[in-house]
């Protein structure tokens, strides 16, 4: 069975889903298999260019076409995060499932009514938090949750790129708050999707933010490069999240340290195929940490991938997520969904907030509507 | 433009082959856009669901009438060493454009026929050396080929796999010399490849072998798990090669150090996004190698992949070997091609004989024929 | 010449600093060469015992009577932090100079009150920051100074050990804050140094702690095991730390990545003979850092240790520092002195406060008295 | 008590010796203290300063009259490789202890001389393969002794330095294959021993050199700076081994790769204090690697060091040697002695053969004389 895709936006995120949709059915058990069917952007050449290149038999230039569409069951929305939140509420509207990049909108009260309208219309929805489905991740997930380190005591994060290092970058939107989001919610989402699966809720955040570059192009920038946080979980357990755009020489190095009262896990990004463990029991004689190569049969999505050693990389995560997504259909509820992109999106909220404050704040809290259709 | 292909054997080297003609089009410029057309092996029920996966749409029990099919353009072959030959013979013969996995063949003079049989029929030929389409290794190569280090001195390589290491592995083809080839071919033929693009021609090897078990399932088994030889390079450079499939623990640990006049070079497949690089005149207070994230928009194939530092898995190298191969149609030539995959097997072959004599066996020569239409 | 130095305290300070004593004279030219002639402690067994192994000629139970030993031109005290601030006044009143072992003090008064005595008295004083006398922590010292980085914008360190990680352990002096100081100026004392020196004064603080495991033999532990803190630097940089001693298979990971406008540096303990750096304009063909191995000719303290590439160890930091505090004599002033290690207690007295309060709490500042002898 | 040593030589190899001396008792439980009551050399102001440095209270200009001295009880030999067997000779008609840096001589004839000298006299001695005292590498050796690893199948060792990659270093003794030794004795006798201890004794090898830079200073160069060899052990294990000494930016990188039936060991001496190890029942789930801290309490020579995580560096080997040594005394035997040190030499005599050769040559195998005191 073949389930039609419209993709708003032609940009990288459109590049990596088509690749995940190109490729699910090669690397898991798909109840429908998604079919790409058209492409939405507002520079025909560009985007012409880019349906060409991912396969993509159709293009408009106005996004709401795809919503009237009858070959189009899911909105897959790969715009910037400024711009999230409206064409989510317009394709739960229009009664079609919903995929959002993350982060779910640039404001808690964007992503909020993002989850409210797909409430009220009881579409299927979902986020990319696409490196929850590297294996190393997975596994690291899995292990937390079999017990393996016992109960989380620290958590600890990092993501240091160069992107904004060189002042000569022109403004664009990624350097607009209302469009581009904050670097807690731009960067900052991934690791916290993390947290919350890792560690659970947490309660309040004590946060900075330092802007270097005050302006490009002669416009203001309003998007701090880098930022960092203190984090309590509300199970007593306390975070660090440390977030840099302009740190020389670091491409993407995100680092997530996890530690519990029986355990330790490490995951590096700048070597996805591994994840980091010792245990307290471990023989004294060995004395150190496993260097898990991520890629085992029995490991969360990998016995439908290469044979063990051969690495996948970047693009695999959104393989695994349209696996996950397509294993049955029509989906019940899907993972991670609007609530928790929301929920994700609280705690940027607290952290931009205390960024300004000079004390502790609250994560804000919502419950989900249980009088709606979810 | 479509060109169409037509695989033989549907196991794991067709799922990869597939992936990279699947993912060609979006990571590269294509003259041609490769469409598997059916697919080839015995086996009717697993054959029907590799198809599946792949989405290929044909299959058949033969793979002869593979090469009676108009819309077949190029037979892939991705069945076992032993067979190669033959049905590359064959793919000549019938006109068809031929790629074959590596080894090209199970032993020299197999490889000298199927290259002569190419040679005769005119027709493109490929062998499947993917990984010198890492970036990375591909990046090493042309900074040797840019004079960075030099002039080679020595070249140096391992590969440590634990795929034979459990006795209970009950025997099948890869544990019979004639069907799966030497270690020094099957692992091996990688690294020489490699080895014969970074340093040139090899004259003469001294090599050892050790079989540990030599019997599974009640069958004898022909192909040692481990071997090792020495290597004099024309240029005067020398080289080591150290292989097993027994060692415990190490799932693709493959290593390549070159070391020149000026500087050195060092690949490990573990971290297959990162090339270490020293050069005589660095600066000797940063006394040290770089760490290459060969990702860069400059580096081989990476200007239409991920942003830099995301990294790319071993599936990458199969999209960029079918980039570069149907980056222009019909292709003059192909590369690497059979001849380069006769080179290779010349030098496993005197690997063989050295391992069975006491002494450095030269490595045969072979002309390629001008009179034919290569 | 021969300086007296008498040690209080027979520990594994004690041995470190007895170990730098030992062999300063053959890595590094020294005015004064020191002799440890006698050490106290309180428990005649174990002090005997200590003083064979590191070869110290005479003992007593009484560290006071050290002070009145013409002998004995430097107290060296290696005594648990809550009992440094006491010693180092009388040995100030004595006219001995002193090393203290860090932290200076268990509290920021009584660091100040230490400080105070050493300007009444005039005697040179210094603090056993060692860390900062590793080549390759130094070098990153060096290479920010020399501008290599551009102005520091971002400061992160992170220190996991599993020292406290075991709920059997019994209670001892570390479990006890005002004996063994918090965690913020046990370990973090040293980070905190190495803030200063790279960065600058800190303003303010935003900080957290956890307490696990709150007794111990029955008796409160009240030092808590984990803490992490924002830093803002007078220069507008921003710091995180992140510090645990109950990270399980840590033995004592501790990392340092301060980024600027035009470079980046990392430093991870266990690789202390190295350290990462990537310039903005690093050729990009060679995009990553480069790995410096610190033991080059040029490097501080290397020229007369080992031939590069052999590595030092962990005792190699405390034979520098004594080829630092030797190398003239009578010393004009040390480095680091008590004020710095002040310096470093107001910032942890602030951590302290600001782990109590809901808000980011201001460093406390003093002067340095003009009319004192220093 | 006390135990005389006089040292014969005063460059980097006494430097380390006197490391040793000096440091031993506060790191091991000796019967002996050894004293170097004097050294020798040729050049009396170089001699001085050394002495100065490293504490020696004596000096002579003639080795022989170290003989003499009643207060010698261990000569230690510190000059290069082509005056040992003399000197060695000359000890032991001298009655004294020997200690002799590596390679016992700079040929097999002449290490079995030395050997039959000390058999006669019935002297101690000992050869300095001091990386065999580095806790990770005594660690592997212990794992493997242990059945760790089951049966060694594979053996593979590398060590890289860029020592000789100038050309313009001026020739010294290090270029002289009288003098000097071969890159085989001098950088491999390091890892020849420990192949011996890992593997049992070696039966034949094929080997290759390479002489880069043919003449240094006016003067020919002897001594190959590349060099490699195949090894055949007796029991049936096969082993390889890569040296150079021209690999730009490679300080000091040797790497010994063990594997067996049910077992791999990694030892890189750039993590000294570092030890992989992956075993064929660990839990599938943790696919991968330990990666030993080779500093625990139960670990060789690591009781009496730092607190693990702290590390050891390049000097800690210098003293574990003569913890060893002097752990009784008078001692009865040495380990490793000139009979081991012969048994080096004797593989090492078959690789210069074999690179001379087209072919294997046999390790020349000698007895030791039961009829000599030893």
């Amino acid at each position: 069975m073949d389930v039609g895709v419209g993709i708003v936006g032609y940009g990288l995120m459109a590049k990596a889903h088509t690749f995940g949709y190109r490729n699910a059915s090669a690397f898991g058990s798909l109840a429908a298999k998604p079919k790409v069917v058209a492409m939405s952007g507002r520079n025909p050449v560009a985007l012409a260019a880019a349906a060409a290149l991912y396969g993509v038999p159709d293009t408009t230039s106005d996004w709401r076409t795809l919503l009237d569409r009858d070959d189009v069951d899911v909105i897959d929305i790969c715009t910037p995060p400024g711009t999230h939140a409206e064409i989510a509420i317009a394709a739960a509207a229009a009664g079609k499932a919903v995929i959002c990049e993350k982060p779910l909108a640039a404001s808690f009260a964007d992503a909020l009514a993002a989850t409210r309208a797909v409430e009220d219309s009881g579409v299927a929805n979902a986020v990319g938090f696409n490196y929850r489905r590297l294996p190393a991740l997975a596994l690291l997930q899995r292990l937390i949750a079999d017990g393996r380190i016992g109960r989380v005591l620290t958590w600890h994060a990092t993501w240091y790129t160069d992107e904004f290092a060189d002042p000569e970058i022109p403004f664009d939107w990624r350097f607009d708050l209302a469009m581009g989001a904050s670097t807690f919610a731009d960067l900052g989402s991934h690791l916290i999707d993390l947290a919350l699966t890792q560690v659970g809720p947490v309660d309040a955040v004590s946060a900075q933010t330092q802007t270097t570059i005050a302006e490009r192009s002669g416009q203001a920038v309003t998007v701090p490069e880098s930022c960092s946080a203190l984090l309590r979980f509300a199970s007593g357990a306390s975070g660090v999240i440390d977030l840099a755009r302009n740190a020389v020489g670091r491409p993407c190095d995100f680092v997530v340290d996890v530690s519990g009262t029986e355990g330790s896990l490490r995951f590096d990004y700048a070597r996805l195929n591994e994840l980091w463990f010792s245990h307290i029991d471990d023989d004294p004689e060995l004395y150190g940490p496993r260097r898990i190569r991520a890629e085992h049969t029995t490991h969360p999505y990998s016995a439908n991938w290469w044979p063990i050693g051969q690495g996948v990389g970047y693009g695999s995560s959104f393989v695994n997520q349209v696996v996950a997504w397509f294993a049955e259909w029509p989906p019940k509820t899907w993972d991670p969904d609007f609530a928790q992109g929301t929920r994700v999106q609280a705690i940027c909220d607290a952290m931009e907030r205390s960024s300004l404050s000079d004390h502790w704040e609250q994560v804000p809290t919502f419950d989900l509507n249980p009088a709606n259709k979810l």
